[in-house]
């Protein structure tokens, strides 16, 4: 066994040096400073995304920029919630090297001029917002992966997620400001079809391993005022421009408020012995986020976000009860923090809603904010349902190429090399008990032992 | 028991869904977002708070908004340092449902025109100080009402703080920018009222429950570092213009540091064994808060707001020394948060302070901002001691609407219906042991078991 | 024993009234609020630093201000993770006397007019500045001195810094925007001085108290984030413009991301049963920000950030395998947190890294930045090997200076009447049991139960 450990931890280690340096030579062979803001150069001369056009980064946006990094952290804290102290070193260990490689990816596809990559305060947005959703992925397989697949599945899906976003937003002119199918459908799927491809590796019998979400801890208020907090700022900056700002805002604001009293008025309704516990109004609330992403900048008013926000909130108790036995006996999918029901469900539910806000949009609602919104349209180079049309097609492509995608890594992740042994007897424990991953049994340990004292006492 | 518990569960699940259908009606009847921004159309036509004029909300003023948001997590997590995890689930559905609400209520008040209410970024940031003054209410009877009575507190303290802040600063013309009196005082009398009329309830042996403020728990150093980190962004956005801001920040800053050095020179001295624990630091950077709430933007001099900062944190200490004790017993009144130390009581001497400055205002010192903060003196309309004249009344209005709308509030809270039978076995160590809430207990045996420990070895 | 608790006790209250009221009748007698903004003012007519010039500070900067504020409590933060909650009321006690007294000092130095100080929201900004050396300052020594020599170490380390500071960046114009020599070399060498004066009065059987960074506990998670959030943001706002700002902020981002992959390269190379913990994410985390301070706003290609953020991130590892024995045996040095390695030794890497990016500056490279970053150099008053040679001595004085400051620091802290006598018996539990400080015992004696049951279990 120790003989095995060794060859994991140098394995990861390896891994890790071979695609630092990698990441340094093509840095040096492609990536320069822009010599202006990023985002001027990009609306003249570049085959830029529309999400950049219109958006000059101005002196206050760079601020923006910073709390932007903030979402891979919210999400990191949402997993926190469920699966503690160890699933951050693997989770950061993923962030520090997914925005190194989102920058290479998105500045190939967007900011590619002359041979070289040019980026700016906006290439840390964009490899922001291409972390989360691999994050979101690895929401579904952690536990079940080592890190040296981990890091693999990370390189795929950073390139698979750029090419759909490209696809979708530069070549389809999409609106989905908020992620709703870029960032929450596609990763949720993804990470769902790379963890249905590694389903026959492991032993059933671990099903109880997956979420069960009765930890007393802390990790879930932190995560949940974390994303109150953040969350109306981040989806206001992702829009178009300042101008539609307050509505999105707005929006994000109203519908949280929702989502928290949807989860209150359902879940004693669902569950005899409930409690109503932090986790499930931070599963309330990333399902609000994933609903508003695309329909944040287009509902034109209040109730409407309240509306969306009280049925977001009444997605995840309802999928927790009666979707997730079905997909895990039937479909044989294992969804270690429940990313279908938190950020899948409600991602494709949110792309139907901004599609049906699309066809309905007029001049007359949107004042001059159709033009941010949907600048094709206001060129005229659309009508509102053709708009709509493409808004309605982004959705079966985007679910397509998760699922080739996650098909695909999945045999990657499969091949024999890279699967570690893996230890049984602490596997009812651990989550990242693997190779050079050990903390995380502390704490489990100690929450196991809390609710032992507590029931006995 | 069983069935009382699906009574009371049910009871929560249909109070909330009520609500939430209630505020979705009348939000589609009334609201509707403001075309412009919300301050510039209010400035305009509507009768709107003084605190809003000057002020537009220009591109980054929509980030601070965001900011504000913050307000009331960090009095949740003052909170948190008593009470634990239990107590946020409790908070956070106060807070959902009191944005709602405060939207609809000042939106009434403030700008409602031509049968619509028209709410931008400014909402928010009056919604937000609102949900504060509430929680302040919360933290009295936290621990005794259960969560279909905090609703209709919810309910009832918006309404009243919306009028009492309605009649100070826009029909009165008074400057309280901070919320020493709209806020602290308000919010601190409404819930001790509330406290004092619920108190007949229960049996007295409890008064031991009352907090002792010795967990030594991280939730009390993560609320004052958050406290230190935001306050004084918090209190500069709340000012009338940014011309004033340098003058509230500073302030803020050096009183903060001030309050910090006071708890250790009076702690040592007043109890023996003591220790200066986190609590006590954050309880005199929470009444420096209150304290410096008006006279913010007023003091002219940095050594004022020195003096004001080591006064203020000289309160708790004294007040829960020498002053709790008096009022529990002569008075019966139960403060389970001691928000009267800490809200209520600094409060008052920040609005006397504040009356005292506003007297001695003169446009020598002042020089261009004084048109900013107290507009009506410059208009000439009132003579600077005409300006204290109606600050100072402020105060005793303040505490009358504060005392009938807490007896009003707490004679509803009263209902037969409402009183859920309390669990007497597990009430030592609960504080939201009701209902559907048990969490809390496991955290607070998990502090016990530390505590006999430690002392033990 | 309690004799000496009283006498202990009642020192640290009057010593922390006496500077409480020394701070106040200074302010009194000398600080006034700048009537302007107080860059401005002090760009025209004051000895201002160099980092003040062509800064004004705008509205948007005000904001930049609070985050500023941050830095100290991310160094408490990064504190924390090793000792516990106990540090943190001790440390908020000197940030909250050092923000007083280095408004004072810098003041004096920066802004002195007419007899007068006139401070503004760029007083803020340094002295937080000034917070951090000093934070770093006591990591050297935490656990080895009590309240009252902490406050002392204080009030000599901030007067030390700033004239550091002012030398370095006033007299001989180098640049250091984000404090590689003035806050990481000059604060940890300090610190390290003053452990090595103090070391004969203990016994040396405590090495094993050193820092050995395996506690599983949650607070290097919190500060580890934090970091990764807020460095980037906090290093642009210190640089000289709003336009050199990008740069800083993609290189502080980039080199973070490098960073964290070097740990998890070295670690398992390193350690046989090694773990990467948060705990060395962090340590890499702030390695980087030491070693990215100076030439955060030089460096010109992304790459180039790669490759100094992987080289900070393989410093900690390395240092605390191969220096620390060392240090701590030959030269009987001791180093509570481990800030030589955290940030003095790469202070020094960083400070050399600026100097040879500064002898490599060209106007072609730099374009319109050049005069941002080296303003003498665009005058024409020196050439870019000028700067560079005035950049390389600014090393040795930095050193002289603390470790001169630290040797007369440690003597006073060694007269009779400060050194209270030692209560052995907790000595090996606790790091602030001495006077009124016990909660560390607390939560160390939990963490050990904590490893004991894992271990056994």
């Amino acid at each position: 066994m120790p003989e095995h450990n060794i060859v994991s931890r140098l394995q990861l280690s390896g891994l890790c040096f071979f695609l630092q340096i990698l990441t340094i030579i093509l840095f040096a062979a492609f990536v320069r400073y822009s010599p202006e803001s990023s985002s001027s150069l990009c609306s003249q001369q570049l085959n830029c995304s529309w999400r950049n056009q219109g958006s000059d980064l101005q002196h206050p946006r760079f601020r923006d920029v910073h709390l932007q990094a903030l979402l891979g952290f919210g999400l990191l804290m949402a997993f926190l919630s469920r699966y503690g102290l160890g699933s951050v070193t693997i989770s950061i260990l993923i962030v520090a090297f997914a925005i190194q490689w989102a920058v290479l990816i998105q500045g190939f596809l967007y900011s590619f001029l002359n041979g070289k990559i040019y980026v700016g305060a906006q290439s840390m947005v964009s490899a922001d917002f291409c972390t989360a959703a691999v994050l979101i992925s690895t929401g579904a397989v952690l536990g079940r992966v080592n890190p040296v697949q981990m890091l693999l599945l990370t390189l795929l899906g950073v390139t698979l997620f750029t090419l759909n976003e490209y696809l979708l937003l530069s070549l389809m002119g999409v609106s989905d400001s908020g992620g709703s199918l870029t960032i929450h459908t596609f990763g949720a799927y993804f990470g769902l079809t790379v963890s249905r491809i590694l389903h026959q590796l492991h032993v059933d019998k671990r099903k109880k391993q997956q979420d069960t979400g009765h930890q007393p801890d802390f990790f879930s208020v932190v995560g949940t005022i974390y994303l109150w907090i953040f969350w109306p700022s981040f989806t206001s900056d992702t829009t178009v421009s300042g101008n539609t700002k307050p509505w999105a805002l707005l929006n994000t604001y109203f519908s949280l408020a929702a989502s928290t009293l949807a989860t209150f008025v359902l879940l004693p309704v669902l569950h005899e012995e409930n409690t109503v516990k932090m986790v499930h109004i931070q599963d309330a609330t990333l399902a609000n986020a994933a609903m508003m992403g695309m329909a944040g900048e287009m509902l034109v008013t209040p109730f409407g976000a309240l509306i969306v926000g009280f049925l977001a909130g009444l997605i995840p108790p309802l999928a927790f009860r009666f979707l997730t036995p079905t997909l895990s006996s039937r479909l044989k999918t294992q969804d270690t923090c429940g990313v279908h029901n938190v950020h899948g469900l409600p991602g494709i539910l949110g792309s139907l809603l901004g599609t049906l806000l699309t066809a309905l949009a007029t001049a007359d609602t949107y004042g001059g904010r159709l033009e941010l919104v949907f600048p094709l349209v206001t060129q005229g180079s659309r009508t509102a349902s053709d708009q709509a049309f493409y808004q309605l097609c982004a959705l079966p492509i985007t679910l397509l190429l998760a699922t080739l995608g996650g098909c695909l890594t999945g045999a990657v992740l499969k091949v024999k090399g890279l699967r570690s042994p893996l230890d049984t007897r602490h596997l009812e424990n651990t989550v990242l008990q693997e190779g050079p991953f050990l903390p995380f049994s502390v704490s489990l340990c100690w929450h196991r032992r809390l609710r032992k004292d507590v029931t006995a006492g």
